[in-house]
Formats: C-alpha cells, sequence, structure tokens
C-alpha cells in the first residue's frame, strides 16, 4: 500500500451510491449489520453486468474452460485439508478497560483504545479464525460444525476429479466459479472493500508443471485486458510482484493487481501460482487420487494450478472511481459516471419533452419500446424538466438520452429525435432510422 | 400431496445429473455433506439460463419491477420482526435408543426409528428453528448473533424504503430478487428438492389493498407463461388453492402451484397475498414510518403485497423431469433431454466426420467459430465416433447437431452441412448460408 490517491472521495462515492441506488448499507432499517452492503436497482444491474461480463469472458467465451457452482456450506473437511481451520486467522486484542475487541495488526498506536482512548490497555493479541462457524443438521457438536466458505476456491478443487469425469478435458483447462464468500472482518471499513460478505469470481486453471511460467504469463496478459474492459486506467493498476517472504509458503510467484482507490493503492485481484498444493491436500485428507490420466498414455500426475482471483466488489469499486467524473456546465458543477456501455445499468433514457400532450408521449412511448426491444436497459422518464432528467441520467451512467419533442411529429425534422450523449452533453439531431444503431455505440 | 407420479424416476434423473456433469454432492469426495449440491458445468449453464429468463421476463423486461440484492447475512431484528426466530420451526423427536434425530411429521410411523429399528422409542417432539445461526464479529454472545436468511423476501421488504427514496416508483410496483437461502432440515431429501442450501427467486409486488384481487389475478397468468417457458407440461401443473386454515394468518390467499415430480404432486412455487403483514412488521420492530406517499396528493398509505415466490431448483428440477425422454431408435433405446432452446446449456455441437484430416478439421473449426460468434453456447466435439456423439449430444439435450464431411469441402454439396435434430434424430443437408438461422430455431 502507498500513499499515493485518487482525487475521487470515498464519501463521494458512497454518496452517490446510496442516492441513486446502486449499493445500500445491509439491514438499513435496523440500524445496520456492520460489514454488509444491500445491492439497490442501479447496482445489481451494475454487479450483474461485470459478472456476465467476466462469465463470457473467461468461462463461456473460451473452450479450455469449465463453470462449476458449489455449494456455500461444505463438509468442514475442506477447511481441515486445505488449512483455514488451523491459520486462517487475525490477530485479535482486548480492551482490557472498555472490552471493545480489535485487529492487533491495524491499530496505529497498540497502546491506545480507537474506542474508549485509554493507553496501555491491551494484553497479548490471540489468533482469531475468520470462518463464520455454524451447525449443520439437527445435532449441535464437532461433527457438525459447518462455515461459511471463506473462498470459491475450495469449490473448485473438491470438483476437479468430477469435471474430470464428466468432461475428460485435455490440460490445460480451467475450471471457473462466481459465488459469494464470507470472512469474519475484526474491523470491516472502506465501504464495500472490505466487507464480511461478497462475490468472488475464482479461476483455477490446471497445468503441467513444466508449463507454469508460460501459462502465467498469459494470465498477467488476461487479466489486464480484463481491467481495460472495466474502463479503468491503465495508470491506475498497478502490478505488485510478491516477493517470497510475503507469499503463501507453497506459492512459487504472485502477482497482487493493486488499484489507486481513494483509500490507497490497495489489492483489486490476485495472480497466484499455487503448485499442486491444494490438489495433494485433498489426496491427502480424502484417500482419493488427484491424478490426471493423459490421453496419450503418458504417464499420471497431479496438475498444477495457477488461480486468478477477481473480486467482484473490489472490481465494482474500481469501476465507480474510474467513471466517476466532475465537471462544469454552463457555471454549474456537473457529476456523471462516465461508465463503459457493456456496464451502463441503463443504456439509454426515453422522455417526452411534454408529458400532457397525447401525440408526443405516444410517440416517446413507441420509440422506447422499439429501443427496448432492441438494445434492452432503456428506461422511460417522463418527470421533472429536462435540465433535471440529464442530471440524474449522468449521475448513474446512462450513455444517451433521447428526447422526443414536437418536431419528432411533423414538418422538416419529422422522425427524428434530439440524442444527447453523457460524456460530452453534445445533442445532435438523429433520424429515427439511425436512433438504435447509434444507441448500441460503445 | 396426491400419488400421482411422474413416470420418470428420480434415480434417472439423479444419475444422468451426475454423469454428464449437471448436478454433483457437495463436498463429493470428503463423503459429502447431506443436503447441499454442486452444480457442474451443465448444470450452472442451465441454472444461469433459468435464472437469467426470469430475470428478463420478470425485471428487466417490465417498467414496473426493481431488482435488489440484499445481503445473506441480515441483523437479526430482521427474523425477530418476521416471527422467524419464534415459529420457523419442525417438530424434532430424538430416539432414546440410538440418538438419531428425526422430523416427528415425516415419520411413517413414529414408533419406529427409521436409524436403528427400536419402536416405542420416541418422547415428545421438541421445535426445532430451521435457520442457521452463527456469530457476526469478533465477540460471541446473544448481541452477535446473526442467521442465514431462509429466504431472500426479507431482503425485499427491508429494502422498501430504499428503492422508493432513491427511484420514487407509481405504485403498483415489484421488487425482485434472486440469491441464495438456508435451512437447516433436520432430513433433507429428495435430491435437490429439499436441500439445506438452495436459490431462490422472489418478488413482493406492492399494491393499495383495494386492488390485491385484480393484481393477484394478473400473477395468476404470469406464472402459468413462466411455466410455459420453461417446458412444463400444462397437465402436469396444478393450482392448489390454499384453504384458510392452511394458509399462514396474515395471509387472505395462497396458491400453491404443484408439479407431478416423481416423487409425488409437490410444490412448484407459491403465489401469496401476504397483506401488510411484513411492511408493518418493520414498523413495530424499526419505529420506521413504511408508509408510501402518492403522487397525486391523496392519503399515505403502507402497501399491501403480493409475493409469487420462485425455487430455482424446483423449477430445475421440474425442466429435467419434463424433458426427459426415452425412445428407440434402431432397436437401441435412447435417452434424451428435450430441453427448450432458450434453456439448453449447449445450442449447436459441431464436429468433423474424420479428425485426422487437416482440411476437414479447418473448415469444421470455421464452422464453429461463425457458430460460435452468432449462437453462442457451441460446442467443439472431435472425438469419439458419430453414434457415440450423438448418444452424448442426447443426454445433455443439445438442439443442433452440425456435422462436417468430406462434400462440405467439394462437389455437388460443397458447402453444406449434415444437421441433425435432436427430437426427431431427423438429419437434413443444409447450406452454411442458411445455418446460423437454422441453428437458433426454437
Amino acid at each position: 500500500m502507498s500513499e499515493h490517491k485518487n482525487e475521487v472521495k470515498l464519501e463521494d462515492i458512497v454518496s452517490l451510491a446510496k442516492r441513486r441506488g446502486f449499493i445500500y448499507p445491509g439491514s438499513d432499517v435496523y440500524g445496520g449489520l456492520a460489514g454488509t452492503w444491500d445491492y439497490g436497482p442501479l447496482g445489481v444491474s451494475l454487479k450483474r453486468n461485470i459478472m456476465n461480463l467476466w462469465w463470457q469472458m473467461f468461462v463461456d467465451g473460451r473452450d479450455d474452460m469449465y463453470g462449476v457452482d458449489a455449494a456455500i456450506l461444505m463438509n468442514q473437511k475442506v477447511w481441515q485439508a486445505s488449512g483455514h481451520v488451523d491459520t486462517f486467522t487475525d490477530p485479535l486484542v482486548e480492551c482490557n478497560t472498555c472490552h471493545a475487541r480489535h485487529r492487533a495488526d491495524k491499530l496505529d498506536d497498540a497502546n491506545k483504545c480507537p474506542n474508549c482512548g485509554q493507553t496501555g490497555t491491551f494484553g497479548e493479541a490471540k489468533q482469531f479464525n475468520m470462518m463464520f462457524k455454524t451447525n449443520v443438521g439437527p445435532v449441535d457438536d464437532e461433527n457438525s460444525v459447518s462455515y461459511l466458505r471463506p473462498e470459491t476456491a475450495q469449490g473448485i478443487f473438491t470438483n476437479f476429479k468430477n469435471v474430470v469425469d464428466s468432461f475428460y478435458p485435455d490440460v490445460p483447462f480451467g475450471i471457473g466459479q462466481q459465488g459469494k464468500a464470507f470472512r469474519n472482518e475484526i474491523s470491516p471499513r472502506d465501504f464495500v472493500f472490505r466487507s464480511r460478505e461478497f462475490e468472488q469470481m475464482e479461476i483455477e486453471y490446471f497445468v503441467k508443471e513444466e508449463n507454469w511460467e508460460a501459462e502465467f504469463e498469459k494470465w498477467v496478459e488476461l487479466c489486464k485486458q480484463w481491467f481495460t474492459a472495466l474502463g479503468l486506467p491503465e495508470s491506475s493498476v498497478h502490478e505488485l510482484e510478491v516477493p517470497e517472504e510475503d507469499r503463501a509458503h507453497y506459492s512459487k510467484r504472485t502477482i497482487d493487481f493493486e488499484f489507486d482507490y481513494p483509500i490507497g493503492r490497495e489489492e483489486l485481484m490476485g495472480l497466484a501460482y499455487r503448485t499442486d498444493f491444494d490438489l495433494k491436500n485433498i489426496e491427502r485428507v480424502s484417500k482419493k487420487s488427484m491424478e490426471y490420466r493423459p490421453k496419450d498414455g503418458s504417464d499420471s500426475y497431479v496438475p498444477h494450478v495457477i488461480e486468478p482471483s477477481f473480486g467482484v466488489e473490489r472490481a465494482l469499486m474500481a469501476v465507480l472511481v474510474s467513471a466517476y467524473r466532475e465537471d462544469e456546465q454552463n457555471g454549474e458543477k456537473r457529476i456523471f459516471l462516465a461508465l463503459p456501455y457493456d456496464l451502463a445499468p441503463i443504456k439509454v433514457a426515453v422522455c417526452p419533452l411534454a408529458k400532457n400532450n397525447e401525440a408526443l408521449v405516444a410517440k416517446a412511448r413507441d420509440i422506447y419500446a422499439m429501443l427496448k426491444e432492441q438494445v434492452g436497459d432503456v428506461l422511460w422518464i417522463d418527470s421533472g424538466n429536462i435540465g433535471k432528467n440529464y442530471r440524474k441520467m449522468d449521475e448513474i451512467g446512462v450513455p444517451y438520452v433521447v428526447t422526443v419533442d414536437f418536431e419528432t411529429l411533423e414538418g422538416d425534422q419529422k422522425d427524428t429525435v434530439t440524442l444527447r450523449h453523457r460524456d460530452t452533453t453534445n445533442q445532435e439531431r438523429v433520424e429515427l432510422s439511425n436512433l438504435i444503431s447509434e444507441s448500441k455505440k460503445r
């Protein structure tokens, strides 16, 4: 983490997200639940667009990728084998004065409690396991303990053999998964950046050991293509080659891709070469072979793994930060989200100039219906004045606003509409016959 | 539940689902975790297609619907207010001999333990709460208790005010959500029909009280359209008007749509008029007003609610049961899935007749690339003989198989391919220029 910060302030993003219906605090009406967030209508769309783009780019669009969707609740042996039960911990200290608990490594001054202000109040740090624990079935005992998965990756490894048995793909091949993961953060913070419930998009890419370096390089490039698709400026993304002493003991190479968030330069996603650590762990605990038998009759082997691990919320936050813009129009401050077309929750808004003229509204409705059919994600607006509508559409990142006016109905300009561009605020007169292709321009 | 059963056997579906990579037992490699299931590559696609179709039909495709995606972990007050903490229970009995626990109302003979066979061994039934419990944050006490949501509906109600504040929609309007829900079933059973972790698609449709009956009728029709889109035969879906004594006390009308599963006639989805019960509960516990203020200046009111509640797994299971077919081809038994085109994980498979002829394979690759670009969801197959390929494609419900042969390369039939139809096994010679439109035929 460096001190470089993006110019956009975190509170601007949080405020826009709540005001416009992207993201609300979880359980808001009951005073919240720390570290949880609810997606409103526009946030759901943005998140779906990001996740669908990923799925298309990394799973559906490739011949060497297989999707899975494993259960969140898994047999506790999964987390014993993976090492999470023993080592997935953060250091926890308790204040002897007010009994507030804090994450020891995140305290500015370990001698002063951020809750009550008392100094010299902490004892020694204890290791706190970050997995949420529950019991499955009607008996509460050690055998029924289960955890909310702290990562989706293990749901992939445990299905490695199933996928090979059903599909027998050639190596290299990958298995991808999207889904919720949970970490009982001692101090969740920074909006959706560090929350207790979040969404991951992970790939385990299975390779022959001798090919790992070449395959790793390919994934570095693929990750960069992904950042471009998200509209992240190249200058805001940084490759951190994680040095040996900071890597997991089994990893021979790890790159953290960092992004200049308003909170500083922080991890956007990770790319790790995990050797055969996970499949070997499964062999050890399950006593089942994880060997892959090549079709050419050569020796069987346990594949090695490259893991690109994407966080949906961190991607979404980077998208919002990258898209957030302020400029001045006619002497007034304007806020707009310059979202990439494919990610924008709404592509076009259609608006009749007057809402009490029947012919005008009918014409606008026809145009709306046509666009909805051909473009999808179209919004109808018939309230407020034009200027107010534009400001609202700018804030939710709508690339195009179509205004239907009296000239659309008759005269020289019949069957033309005003098309207004979000990023430039330029307006042009467009013929209806060209409207669909214009509205689909990226 | 009636005794009518679908001809398809449950074990045929389970076996096909595992063999072909639709659905595997959860945590399979570690001996499983009862009541959890993992989706393999084809299952993920089928599930995504069902969920995306629903989202398009009920959220994106409508002007009166808003999507949300609330956190799974919610403030415990949500479940106190909704009544789940007190009453979301099943009766549990324990065997005094072997200490196995069972759901009392599902025992064929309450005097004989299904585990050890002892008779007269049960004491009185206790109420067992079906919510999975966990603790959020670094302190394990009553205040940090949270639950895995047993339904997605409350994530909608708690966001009612947020959505109104951000979007101010006219009533009637609805909020839709898709997502995981969890119930600690005492005895999970019947494949994905009754599992401990499942996926819901729920809508709360907010109406003025006096309009509830008319709006309810509209939803009955919409549900039927949904069943048609899923390819469920009309004769397999039954409307059960739930009598007053079986309805939740706050519901004035409930319809259970039942389906003829192999396990009998069981609930596919529910449609309930819930009055203003949920929003009033939130008012009571949160002390915040849930009133809606009409734009025309008339009196504010708490909207009433119609709730169509869809289970993804139950829909998916009904789709598989409806699509499962056996017939005879050339004296051999054939199994095929007559999936609706939109739901089929793979729409077209492309196969070169010989895999060691370079020109043939190159031509087939070109055709594959063209279809992948234009149709999506295309599979490349170049192993096994043609007959074996057809059998495999039939079992995973691929509507079309394209075979590229030597005639495709030159002569009279140049630039034509064989297009084979799943349901009839008919084969026809199709010109490449028509292949895309033919492959998109529903």
